[in-house]
């Protein structure tokens, strides 16, 4: 599909203009929950995702069969400061594994059945070092943005997005500092590993870069394009592109969630369509999330990026929905309710 | 699979002669994770499962695709004490229920490829109402014990144990307190959704069974004998015939942990070959887990039982062994190694 806008301007419109779910199909799974042979919330956040997904989907009985998993790579300047424990040439790297069918996301993909589908963002074309100038050009963002609205399956009943960049959880640590404020080291995690020289190094590169930026990152597309990644603004556009067909949204970890924090920043409410799929190990993940205000599915531990996260919650998700869609009633299984 | 003891004395005989996981297995498979194409690390637990059930199965690329779930179902004459928000009728009714495939177990089962299967173990015969005697003659224990144990399949790659048992949290409480003390109230707790009387008859019915048998208690199998339910010694007989096969097992709740803490109290080291799949909503469940040693893979609230928890946390565990055998090394892959 091709992205119905041109221009930021357009795009800021559509996200003003999104639709909600649909309350009579999550209030008709709600009934058919209370009704179905258990005991009332003994599946815990099952019967929460079941019904959520159910609005989003407008249909009582929600399917999680056909999901899609998008990986967005896009390389950064801010690497060339040492902020990483893995050399730029990575990401090149990595989206070949993933065309090759190598990287973890390619096994949970095909484990939970999911259509996956790699977009590299002109990896020869890192953005700018943010502590010298704007990581992007408009022009780029919105290209960005059209990328990653337009791999967006809508016929798709369930997205995850994930990223590849090398240096991407220092633009996220930027990205989340400029919009919640806090201190820098708050923000700054060790991401694929990177050492306490790293780490330092991390800090004051954010530092930098949200001194250079000041006053513009107060608006968050502005803040997106000083400081963010390609692949960053593909996840966004992807996010915004689900919630205008209705697909339900498993987010994965850092970075994932600074790129949509950018949506909720703009218009709120423009995350009721996602799920947050796990909690990293990056150190401000949680954080994050709680200003998200989005209670984790999974927590175990992983800090791999790929959407691998959100994708092994696809797993809880199915669950989730085969019991709500498969469960007899208390009256179809002649069980006495209590 | 014919149980190989017909005693109890032969039972315990088969506890302290039971196998360890493969070293060598277990090395091999950690060898390969350090060269898989990720951040040392990045797949938290996943890594950690993967290599966990290498050991177990024997082998540097464990499988997770012939998954097992056996549930259990019993009655207890403890039911007639007003302990449970259900009556008791409702053992039978769900087991028809587990039949006709209407269950949330049944819908699990078919998301994540198990094969599922009911043991029904003498419902028109409940235990004795544990405050005045022994819930189980030894016949009645062995016997349950011996069906747990025959219920396994020895060829299945991973095993779930579940029960369904109205009243058995009560019997699960009583187990619990007297082989791991403390006050009866940190032990008791809501079930199937009981209100606060029942909550107090519950703790009541407790106090008074622990008082009953006094020093017979300090020995773990007497206490499952005295207080327990066919459907728990089921379970324990099911996890210990894992063991010597050597097939990993996925513990599930509060009733599914207490019984397998009896393996646990008779022999050090009896649940090595045993992952927690979850912390459920029942409020002792994190106490008992802690007594086990055990870190939940997964925390979504839920208090079924029917090894629903169990059953989700398969899922993840095809995740995680799908990543460790499919994912490229960097060699492989030529991916840059930090």
């Amino acid at each position: 599909m091709s992205a119905p806008f041109q221009t930021l301007a357009q795009f800021r419109d559509l996200l003003t203009q999104m639709p909600d779910a649909d309350v009579a199909a999550r209030v008709a799974a709600g009934g058919r929950n209370s009704q179905l042979t258990k005991p009332p919330g003994a599946l815990g956040r099952l019967e929460e995702v079941s019904i959520w997904m159910a609005g989003w989907q407008g249909r009582e009985k929600p399917q999680a069969d056909k999901p899609q998993i998008v990986i967005f790579a896009g390389n950064h300047g801010i690497a060339a400061r040492g902020v990483s424990a893995f050399p730029a040439e990575v990401t090149v790297q990595m989206v070949a594994n993933f065309q090759a069918g190598g990287a973890a996301i390619n096994q949970l993909a095909r484990t939970y059945g999911a259509d996956l589908v790699i977009k590299s963002l002109e990896l020869d074309r890192p953005t700018a070092d943010f502590t010298q100038g704007s990581a992007m050009t408009e022009a780029d963002l919105v290209r960005a943005l059209a990328t990653g609205w337009e791999a967006v399956d809508t016929g798709a009943d369930l997205l995850v997005v994930g990223e590849m960049g090398i240096g991407n959880t220092t633009a996220a640590a930027a990205l989340s500092a400029a919009l919640l404020g806090g201190m820098v080291s708050e923000w700054v995690g060790r991401g694929t590993g990177v050492d306490d020289a790293g780490l330092h190094r991390k800090a004051a590169v954010v530092a930098e870069g949200l001194a250079r930026h000041g006053v513009a990152l107060s608006d968050p597309m502005e803040a997106l394009r000083c400081l963010g990644g390609r692949e960053m603004a593909a996840m966004a556009g992807a996010i915004a592109c689900a919630r205008h067909a209705r697909v339900p949204v498993i987010l994965d970890g850092f970075i994932c969630c600074a790129s949509a924090l950018v949506l909720a920043r703009c218009v709120e409410g423009a995350l009721d369509h996602c799920l947050a799929g796990h909690v990293s190990a990056e150190g401000a993940h949680p954080r994050l999330l709680a200003a998200l205000n989005k209670e984790p599915l999974l927590n175990l531990g992983l800090r791999l990026g790929e959407g691998s996260g959100a994708a092994l919650a696809i797993g809880v998700v199915q669950g989730a929905v085969a019991c709500h869609n498969g469960m007899a009633t208390f009256a179809e299984a002649g069980v006495s309710d209590g």
